[in-house]
Formats: structure tokens, sequence, C-alpha cells
């Protein structure tokens, strides 16, 4: 199966999976349950729960399922970033994946309720892991996601962005909210594809360094897109990111450097892969699906 | 002791936790960690960290300190919620115990961030309890906190409320909002309590029930206070219910009634408690104080 179509089957798996847990929009707070589930639902490529998916595969045999409330929980935390993120007081979007954001349709106040809602919540499904895997397994995915997606992850590249914005910013300091702002959740996505599919160490280690190549990669991409994306095809406003003067890697690295540096670190996680042989080739075909993104 | 003496001397306790499991200021995000300590350490009540040291004492007699990773978990959800409620696209309050809202003094986009940290470091730390608790137990507390925070809990409350904001509000809708709003989080305080001390089933459910009639007491008198407070007392905005026509118990009660009501949910509150004899006796002077607080 070629890699897209890969992805996709996979993708739909978790489309599936969304629709049976998230809370029911008829359900009371209704306005709060449509617009968790607006945004959710809208589409995406759902990359990490994705991720976590294959590395569990990678690693032992049992069925997917039992990886699930885990890949969804991350993807909430996903769409509960895009919903802060695109906020007037943050990015200030009106489009996201072809649709208005969500305080476009449902209100500001709403949609603060809806991220905080779905991060809530992320955490509840979490402990219905319970009883396919050990409680010390359920713990150390609540820690895993909890750091991943906190002020020392997520969040926290999303702060060092905020305060950038305008700024001159460092390499280091561009690197570390790329780290952090994108990288951090799908290192999350695929260590907690690791922990549940039981790795040892040495196997926790490389795939963390691949899963910290692919998002460097991914995010650098993403910087480009931003400068010479199709607008139609992202769903998003193009040029956003030099409208509010952010740190990019295009500003501080040029063009052609950023994909050099883009492909570089996609040869470093597909290299760290060696070690589990063939068993690697769709995660190593993940990586280059990653870099070869449209333009 | 007193029984302002003695919540005063419980709410030490977690204040000098707070500043020890809350990351540094001077740490990298500086600006997300200043605004996650600078609403934190505000000060307050500490009502519900206090909540569930002083139940867990009552159930068992181990040492307080194992319970506060959870105590403060719970704090740190608590006062997430103020931030975000303070927001202008919610309340919009400028001013919480006397001093700035967040984001007045760090600007709506890292109020946003510092609030998603906060809950989202109130997760990581529940998982620090593993060690002096059973796996299990742990697992148990995580689902209690986020179903309790969640869009079924406290954001459902709010949520309800922001949608009610300028409407006719029913009864049941009323009592949907406070029962969510304030006590979802005052009974995932006394049940976290219950849980880590060990309670029995016959427990549990007396400590629920005093729980669901303290918070139910706590949101009436916050209602009252709203019309009727010392402004300097309270250290926020006084009648700004009533300038934003929400949903409030005098306003569909009249403040007489909503005082008996107080009272006598007060009543109940204790009532249930004589089944843990003379050791309940600081949880009954504790739903006292709620309901004497100043009118």
């Amino acid at each position: 199966m070629d890699i897209n179509d890969f992805i996709i089957s996979k993708a739909d798996i978790i489309n599936e999976a969304l629709t049976i847990y998230l809370p029911a929009k008829e359900e009371k707070p209704k306005a709060l349950h449509q617009a968790m589930g607006y945004s959710v639902l809208a589409g995406g490529k759902r990359l990490r729960p994705v991720l976590t998916l294959m590395v569990a595969n990678l690693l032992f045999k049992k069925k997917e399922e039992e990886v699930l409330p885990a890949a969804i929980a991350i993807e909430l935390i996903h769409n509960y970033s895009l919903i802060h993120d695109d906020l007037p007081c943050m990015d200030d979007d009106d489009y996201r994946r072809g649709k208005l954001t969500n305080h476009k349709v449902f209100g500001e106040g709403i949609a603060v309720l809806a991220g905080d809602a779905l991060l809530t919540y992320a955490f509840e499904l979490i402990t219905q892991l319970e009883g396919d895997f050990t409680p010390k397994q359920v713990i150390k995915v609540t820690k895993e996601v909890a750091k991943g997606a906190g002020h020392q992850g997520m969040i926290g590249g999303q702060g060092a962005d905020i305060v950038a914005e305008g700024e001159t910013v460092s390499e280091d300091e561009l690197e570390y909210i790329h780290n952090h702002k994108t990288g951090a959740l799908l290192k999350t996505a695929v260590r907690v594809g690791a922990i549940l599919g039981g790795a040892n160490n040495e196997e926790l280690t490389a795939l963390t360094t691949y899963a910290h190549n692919i998002g460097l990669s991914f995010q650098i991409i993403d910087d480009i897109l931003d400068i010479v994306g199709d607008e139609e095809k992202l769903g998003k406003d193009v040029g956003s990111d030099i409208d509010r003067d952010k740190a990019t890697f295009p500003a501080i690295y040029g063009l052609e450097e950023s994909k050099r540096m883009a492909k570089d670190k996609i040869q470093e996680a597909k290299k760290i892969l060696s070690i589990f042989g063939d068993d690697a080739e769709p995660l190593i075909e993940l990586a280059d699906y990653i870099v070869d993104r449209e333009y």
C-alpha cells in the first residue's frame, strides 16, 4: 500500500473513533459539545494519533482498539491547542482547514472553554486504557502526555512564540520554540505508542530521536509553506507569519537552506530506525511523506 | 482551635507547597511561568485543597504531605479556571483578590496559555502520588479530577453560564449551572480526599452529599455577596453579575429566600456527616464557616 493510502486508512480508524469518543452534540451543555466536535471533526491528517498507532504496531501485535484512547487523547490535545492558537489574542486566524475557526462560529468565550474541555477530556480518556494495560503504563502515559503538552512542552513553545513576536530571535530560540510548539506533542505521540507497545530503553530512545527529527522537519516545512504554499490547498491564510513578524526558519536561514535542513532531519530520522529492520518501513515512508508535502 | 485559625493553618501548608510545586519564575519559558505563579500565589482561602486534606485526615492518619500533589492539582485547576473566567471574552474582570487580573498584567495570549499550562500541570502532579498510593488509586484520582473539571463538570457549568447570559433562566438551569460551575470541583476536592483516604462506599456517598450541599450553598452566598458585599473586602467588582444580567439565585428567588436556601443546604451537609461521629467536627465547622461569610 502506498504511504498516502496507508495514512488515510489509519486516519479513518481515528476519525471513526473520534465520533464515538466525543460527547454527543445533543447532550447538555450543547453549545460546548457542539464547539468541541466542530473543530475536532473538521478533518486534518491525524498525524499524531496515526503515529501512536504505527509505533504501537511496530512493537507489538495487539489490537489497535486498545491503543485508541491514548491516540484520541493526543489528537484532542492537538485540536484544543489549535482552537486557542486561532483566538484573536493569539494568532487571530479566521480560517482553519478551509472552515471558519471555532471562535468565529461559537464566540470567543465558548472557544476558550471548548479548548479547555478537550484538554481535560484527554486525561479522562487516558484512564480508559486501564484494563488493557497495566496501571503503571496508564500512569506513565498520563505523565508523558502532561509533560509533552505542558509548560515545558507544547505550551512552553507557544508561550515563547508569543513573546518572540516582533522581536529578533536567535537560532537557539527559534529551535526552542519549534521543538516545543510542534515537536513536543509529536514526540509524545510516538513515545506513548512506544510505552504502550512495551518498548525497551534502546527502542524508546531511538523512537524519541525519530520523533524529534520529524517534528522539527515538520515545523520547518510548515514555515516554508506559509511563504510559498497554495492558500486553497492549505485551507488557511498564507503569509500570516510574515504579517505578524513571527520567528520562522526561512526568516532566519532563507528558503533554500531551510529546505535542506528539513531534508537532513528526515534523513537522521530514517537512519535511527535501522534497529527495527524491515518492520520500520511504514515509519520510514511516513518521514519521507512529511518532507515531500507540497511546497 | 477556632475554625478560622484551623483553615488558615491548613491553607499555610497549601501555600508553602504551591511555592515548591510551581515552576521557577526564572526558568524558561519565563513569561509563562511568571503568569502561572502570579495568579496562583495571589492568595485565596485555598478552600478546595484544604477540603482534600481535611477529608483525607478524617479517614486515615497518614502524613499530609502524601496527599499534597492531589490537593495542589485541584487548586491549580481552580486558579486556571479563574484566569480564563476573567478574560475579556468571558467575565471581563480587571481585578481579582485585589490585584490586576492575569491578562491585565501579562496580556490575553499569555493568560490563556498560563491557564492551559496550569490545567495540564495539574495532571502531571497527580501522577506524583505514585509510590505513596496504589497505581489504581492514582488512576481513580486522575479520572475523578478530569470528570470534575471537564465538560460534564466545571467547564460544562461555565459553558451553560455563558449561554445563559442575558437569557431568562429556569430554576433547573440555574441549579445546573451552579452545581457544575462551582459545585463540581468542590465535590472533586472532597472525593479525591476520600479516595486517597481509602473511603468505603458509604463514606464516599456521605462525603459526596456533604460536598454537593456546601458547594451549592457556597455559590448561593457568592451570588448574594455580589449584590450586598463590600467591594473592598471581596477584592473584586461588586454588582458585576447584575451588570451582565447573569443567572443568579437572588435574581430568581430574591435575597431572603436565597439566604434561607443556603442555610438549609448547610444543615443537610452537616447532618450527613453524623456517620463519622466526632471526627467530622472540623468539616462541620467548615460548613458553618461557608454560610457565615460576611453578607
